[in-house]
């Protein structure tokens, strides 16, 4: 099974959990054991797990990147927005979950965050589910 | 089959190579050709891949990891470990690995070294081996 | 199929695109649905997705990576390739692919990029493709 699925974001630099509307995806499969194939098909927005708990983590990792690539650094892409483009090879586009007893095989404080580094924008995430 | 195993660390940042507790899970399964799935069920340890041959890269990489994200910085998470999360989404939480002749494909120098970012404690990898 | 495919680089930090010599594999394999598995057997390149439209992307990227873990700073590791190493730990040595109707599931602007941290060498990719 191959979906696409939207994700809207809100500011500039975000973090959006995702993991019920893959939970979604899995659950409308069927599949009891298996894999998630998760793919961000953009280029200033990537994918990662991280902690759903306290949201200052989320507001944190967002200062932490922030340093590591600054938006108003020295860039020569005229877009403007290379900082996006580091973040995003940094975090990664991808992510593959392991489906068991038909739920992502997560951690207690574990969600799917979609990281947005270029937004507000309409984005989409490509899933496919895959039966053992 | 899907596994979980324990994986325990002894300092607070910690690079502990885990290839030959995963080549076990492999060994066992039986399996020829296939992938090996892996997912670190926390928010502050990650998976990946480097150099075992010099223990002086482990030593590198972790000071450069916290250079990146130091421990002692301004954030607004309670716990005092924003470092880890910001780290672990840097390195990343899963891993997927290609089993070719019942064994990991990895280069001569490669292993698989559990990232602890906010240690010691007793941790959990999540392993799921599929054949083709 | 399990295939290792060579990259030539021809410089010290370099982005490499191998779409193309990814997709020949995919085409060869006749698989019309299924998932392509990448590793780099090395322990100083990484491979990512990235933006293919603006070269200047591809130079701000490495620009970025280059502050992250500048190649000439006080590491211990002897070959004195340890910016090497950690950056690629930051980017990560796997790649999982979706394959939808005979090819990659990318979006528009994306291809998929070997990162060469300590070149010029000659270079391997491990890709394996699964049928689902």
């Amino acid at each position: 099974m191959f979906e696409i699925i939207n994700v809207k974001t809100s500011l500039r630099i975000e973090m959006v959990d995702v993991t019920e509307k893959i939970e979604r995806q899995i659950s409308k499969s069927g599949i009891e054991n298996g894999i998630c194939y998760i793919t961000v098909p953009h280029t200033t927005a990537a994918i990662t797990i991280n902690e759903n708990a306290d949201p200052s983590v989320k507001f944190d990792i967002i200062s932490g990147l922030t340093i590591l690539a600054p938006a108003g650094a020295d860039y020569t892409h005229l877009e403007g927005n290379s900082d996006s483009h580091i973040k995003t090879s940094i975090i990664g586009s991808t992510l593959t979950l392991i489906i068991d007893s038909r739920k992502m095989a997560l951690g207690t404080w574990q969600s799917v965050y979609f990281y947005e580094f270029d937004g507000p924008r309409n984005r989409n995430l490509y899933i496919k589910v895959v039966k053992d």
